[in-house]
């Protein structure tokens, strides 16, 4: 069989969430982004692990049935937040029917929440109002958001003030100050009329470089996954697990003779006589095609990991690694991304971040579990 | 609803088909290669509308067997291939009981075959044996080819001689003429003791570059899904269509003040008062993060399309786009693939190939397919 595979680790995961909640005041709470499916690690594998989060942030409404059945499978009843709101009247009717808590960035959707209303015992009669302190892309103006504020409270709901960070994993940038004072003049003028107020500023980025902003909810997003959130600092020295393992195995080995070429494009050629061994992996299962200087852990025959380098193209089903002088034989697991390289080395390779490699790999890898999860009372 | 989706048509690849068979000497068979959920097309939506090829390709068990049920439910009868063989004696067995056709490229591949034979009659009695001829990733050497050959041929074996181009892409690359040699000596050789061997050696760049050299079976991949094939001309100039659409919908509106920055990083900034939208797509769709000098399709009020330009950071859910100057609204329709722009000029921005893109789009896009299927005989 082909075993090219996802393994997700649920330990790192409560892991994570416990590094997290460390770092906040205990009043503050924390919402698990599981938006993109978990990030890429699947909101059924992934949802489990993260019980104890206070609530769970998606992108859209499929995305919310699918960590709805996940909790009422459980038995667990927690927030469950549109953090793009509804796109349409009727998607807010089932949001509210499902009582989904909504995000609102815009006047269309401001409306849809006047016209229809949920009961105020409802989590959804809570509203995540979205400020555009810096980042325009969501949210609504300076010269709109009291408005915005004013009239929602008026109808009686209740209110969570959020914005984003554009550069909160670049402590030094001058938009964070910015955004973050822009953010607390507007919470204050908003709760000089509506008191009950609460704030959301921080995603991962702000949770570690901002602690003094973390106000009432957090949103927490890569550093569950393990990854890094901080432009200065390894996911290792953040105290950070890797929740996801990308492995695969050798299917074939060839000694090359000197000047014969491999891949596409023959990118890359033997100076000598060279072993080389085909991984049965590639870009159709999400492994990212351009990756300049990656490596691969290889086990040898008696078990010892190596790091090999990645040689000539990576193809739609393989790539070529060097294993020149190591003891490989067919069918040694491979390890693309987990403990050693990390996500983020490869990413770095690839020339983007861990966020993309998690969410871009496709339905072809099996998708495992490792361990068990917890139970649903913190213990 | 988020209407982000991956719109497939059938007539694109129906046409695809045919374009690739008039290419062809009319005896010559044409393998469909399906494996990667169909280049990300899916399967299921795919095989129907190439239900006139003459076999399917695919690169492990699961996708064979998703093949195989499509097939079934239209009582089809074709080969379904797994072109890296099997990965154990057992798979081996399973390949057997459902009749699929293997490739065999090592040792140990050789072995099962030669220990547990399928009958005279069934598809899999026919051996894709891999020669490598200047790819060195799969396939038996020089020194090792016809061994391999004699001693399936010695045991009852039929065989197709195959091995796959290093950069048939690219017509002038001194590789192709040293490949097509081997390949054309070692079919002689092989046919002096097995005449009825048959021979593939073609992929997509193949059939258009080396139309002298596409003996019995051709493999078309990437010219089915309407993605060039070859480095020198557009899709279009060979008549090839996009098979696959790529849309999303504008989410949001804002006019930018002069100074003001967009998304992550703050990359982007408006030198004067400006209009940008918000499109409900980013990488946790499986649209690529890093893509310089991109553009997508939006459709103004009166239905008309522009196209307009990617600026700031593409985040995992959205990204924004410059509408100066156009009447543009909540809602609108925006085409990020399919005709204009089509999939490789994405793809270059992008710094990689259509093929990449197609893959790697993840679940959360919604699947929908465009226009009738064509009948199981071909008209």
């Amino acid at each position: 069989m082909r075993t090219t595979s996802i393994t997700i680790h649920p330990d790192a995961l409560m892991h994570n969430l416990k590094v997290i909640k460390k770092k906040l005041n205990p009043n503050t709470k924390v919402l698990a982004m599981v938006k993109a499916d978990a990030y890429g690690h699947g909101i059924d594998a992934t949802v489990p692990a993260l019980i104890h989060a206070d609530g769970f942030g998606v992108a859209c409404l499929s995305e919310a049935m699918a960590v709805k059945q996940v909790l009422d499978s459980r038995n667990v009843k927690k927030p469950i937040v549109l953090i793009e709101g509804a796109f349409s009247l009727d998607e807010w009717k089932v949001a509210v029917e499902h009582d989904f808590g909504c995000l609102i960035h815009h006047q269309n959707q401001l409306a849809w929440a006047l016209a229809h209303q949920p009961k105020q015992d409802q989590c959804c009669h809570t509203i995540w109002l979205k400020y555009n302190t810096g980042m325009s892309r969501l949210g609504f103006n300076d010269d709109q958001i009291i408005l915005a504020a004013k009239s929602l409270t008026d109808a009686g709901y209740r209110l969570i003030l959020t914005s984003h960070f554009a550069c909160a994993d670049d402590k030094t940038h001058p938009l964070n100050a910015l955004q973050i004072s822009k953010f607390d003049q507007a919470l204050a003028r908003i709760r000089a009329f509506a008191p009950d107020t609460l704030g959301s500023l921080c995603n991962s980025a702000g949770i570690f470089n901002f602690k003094d902003h973390h106000h009432d909810w957090v949103r927490a997003g890569i550093a569950l996954y393990g990854s890094k959130p901080v432009a200065d600092q390894s996911a290792k020295a953040l105290n950070l697990m890797p929740a996801m393992t990308l492995s695969a195995q050798v299917m074939a080995i060839h000694t090359l003779a000197a000047g014969d070429s491999i891949g596409y494009s023959a990118l890359w050629a033997a100076q000598k006589p060279h072993k080389i061994a085909v991984v049965s992996i590639g870009y159709g299962d999400g492994y990212p095609r351009v990756v300049m200087g990656a490596k691969v852990s290889v086990s040898d025959t008696l078990g010892n990991r190596h790091l090999c380098d990645i040689i000539g193209r990576v193809a739609m089903d393989m790539f070529m690694i060097d294993i020149d002088g190591l003891d490989i034989a067919i069918d040694a697991p491979v390890v693309l991304w987990g403990d050693s390289p990390t996500i983020d080395e490869v990413a770095l390779c690839a020339g983007t971040i861990g966020y993309e490699l998690m969410c871009r790999l496709t339905t072809r890898p099996k998708r495992c579990i490792m361990d068990a999860y917890p139970p649903n009372k913190e213990s």
